[in-house]
């Protein structure tokens, strides 16, 4: 049985999940695939803080005491730019595999991340960095590698969603947001959700990898200027309001664009409500697929990051087999 | 530039779309996966027939020519179990990795072919086999591999789809197939597809896949039975009738069951119709993750082949890097 020993930068929502889903889907783990995971050191801002189902001999306030603890891969969900950008390229520079949810640090460094990655012989998983649990990177990559994508179209920011869903609902624009800040699906600095960034960032992550061509120009305008009344105009002429990314191939590259937009109550995109996430991927030979789930949340974004744990493990030359005899 | 040779099995519908997308792709996947594809042989049961976009100077009607060529993989796209069966067997033995859309020879030998696979250190490829070009067995196989599934829901026959979709339009049963079959979307001989076999054909796989228990009992009905009546007071409900595919966890395995349902009109499934198919995958952690897209038809389904193809040339040892940066 090998071992495989994590590095865990950050333990809140995300962080905190993926250390009880290692725990609960351990032995399921062990014998699908042959390995036997386990957490070797976990980086936290504050020691003293109470966790659910986290041993506190592994907990660090230091997280060169995780970047360089010989773990056999790091996961890095501590967000932000800044201390994210450093301690993934020391855990590259370490030779080391990442897997991070932290789309902010891709929009915004992933061309060099991944060239300093693939110069270094390690990879990035970055399926938890766009739609949480919905496997939108893994379809890009891999089950739609065979085909042209002309058009990627979603809603990517479960904040953004939920307060047009609680709009539809008569709340006024302020009234949904601290609704959605009360409930948990906004940050308690929600700018970067109903501006329209976050989803951008996202968007820009997809875009890179379904395009093999530079994005052109992004437009980005966000739900901020939304009011209760353009939503109850929608619904009376049968449509709802939404806040849609959209990448499209155009002469000279790719346009990315954030906007709300009215659709007809008949769009796949109308019918996702709530703090759920969906994309559309328009291919030249598959036409349209559709995927979706819940963008963000604790257990549903650590369970990508675990899938990509499993996935880098077999890359690190683990010798993994899936037992699983269709999954060879 | 690595070459890749694939030996075909068969050129019909999905076959000859896969050599005009291998035509339309083949500089794209030069400049991004640095391979050459190329078809080296085809299996043809008419070598006479006129075939838009096939060079005849490859065609065969000689199986062993295609198997023995020396090709770098084998595409059996031939359908039916017998023929079929042989040939891929053959293929293994000749340490050739095999991609094929052949839902009947996996589920009636799946476990053996996977075994020989395995023993022979060769991969079968199978996203092509449920859902066209939906990529469902992928996202099983790695997005959702973090996560213990615990059901799947889906509508994965497009023809009785198609069809009860057309008696919502008030058509009966009889002619609602009539017009299947004029528009392409059902065999001549359409029994499995609307007693429900080719579903539950699709189910055991995707169900082999997603829980490692053997599947304990399996419930078939098919939507023959239903009535033109039926539909008309399913949707006097407000609800819609739609032929469902069903896996679960039951105490001693996992109950497969394929069978027409009422669904309320916002049910997820309800929103599909004609030839779509759609896959709900509900996992512990991830929650429900919806997946929907042509599941059938013949540039959807080669453009799973050819993602396969890829994902094994990879495997081959062809030293497979993508060249866009956020694909290594």
């Amino acid at each position: 049985m090998k071992q495989v020993r994590i590095g865990l930068l950050g333990c809140g929502t995300v962080g905190g999940g993926f250390v009880r889903l290692v725990d609960s889907e351990r032995a399921r783990i062990r014998a699908r695939y042959g390995i036997d995971l386990g957490i070797g050191r976990i980086l936290v801002r504050n020691l003293a803080k109470e966790r659910r189902g986290v041993d506190r001999a592994l907990l660090t306030d230091c997280a060169v005491d995780v970047l360089d603890d010989g773990c056999d891969l790091i996961v890095e969900l501590v967000g932000g730019i800044h201390s994210a950008g450093s301690y993934v390229r020391r855990a590259i520079a370490n030779g080391r595999n990442v897997v991070t949810a932290n789309k902010a640090l891709l929009a915004c460094a992933g061309g060099e991340l991944f060239a300093t990655a693939a110069a270094s012989g390690v990879r990035i998983g970055f399926e938890a960095s766009v739609c949480g649990g919905v496997p939108v990177i893994g379809a890009l990559r891999r089950g739609l590698a065979g085909d042209s994508i002309e058009e990627l179209t979603g809603i990517l920011n479960g904040t953004s969603n939920y307060v047009l869903s609680r709009m539809e609902d008569g709340l006024t624009f302020a009234d949904a947001l601290a609704l959605a800040q009360t409930n948990g699906f906004a940050e308690a600095d929600p700018s970067l959700d109903v501006d329209g960034e976050d989803a951008a960032q996202k968007l820009a992550i997809l875009a890179e990898l379904a395009f093999d061509t530079p994005a052109r120009k992004t437009i980005v305008t966000g739900i901020r200027g939304v009011t209760a009344d353009d939503v109850a105009k929608a619904r009376a002429r049968g449509e709802v309001v939404r806040s849609i990314a959209e990448a499209r191939r155009v002469a000279g590259g790719v346009e990315l664009r954030v906007e709300p937009r009215c659709l007809p109550k008949g769009h796949a995109l109308a019918a996702v409500r709530d703090e759920q996430n969906a994309v559309i991927v328009r291919g030249r030979a598959v036409g349209e697929i559709f995927l979706s789930g819940k963008g963000a949340g604790s257990m549903p974004t650590a369970a990508a990051v675990l899938a990509d744990v499993i996935e880098l493990a077999a890359a690190q030359g683990l010798d993994l087999r899936c037992r699983n005899p269709y999954c060879i």
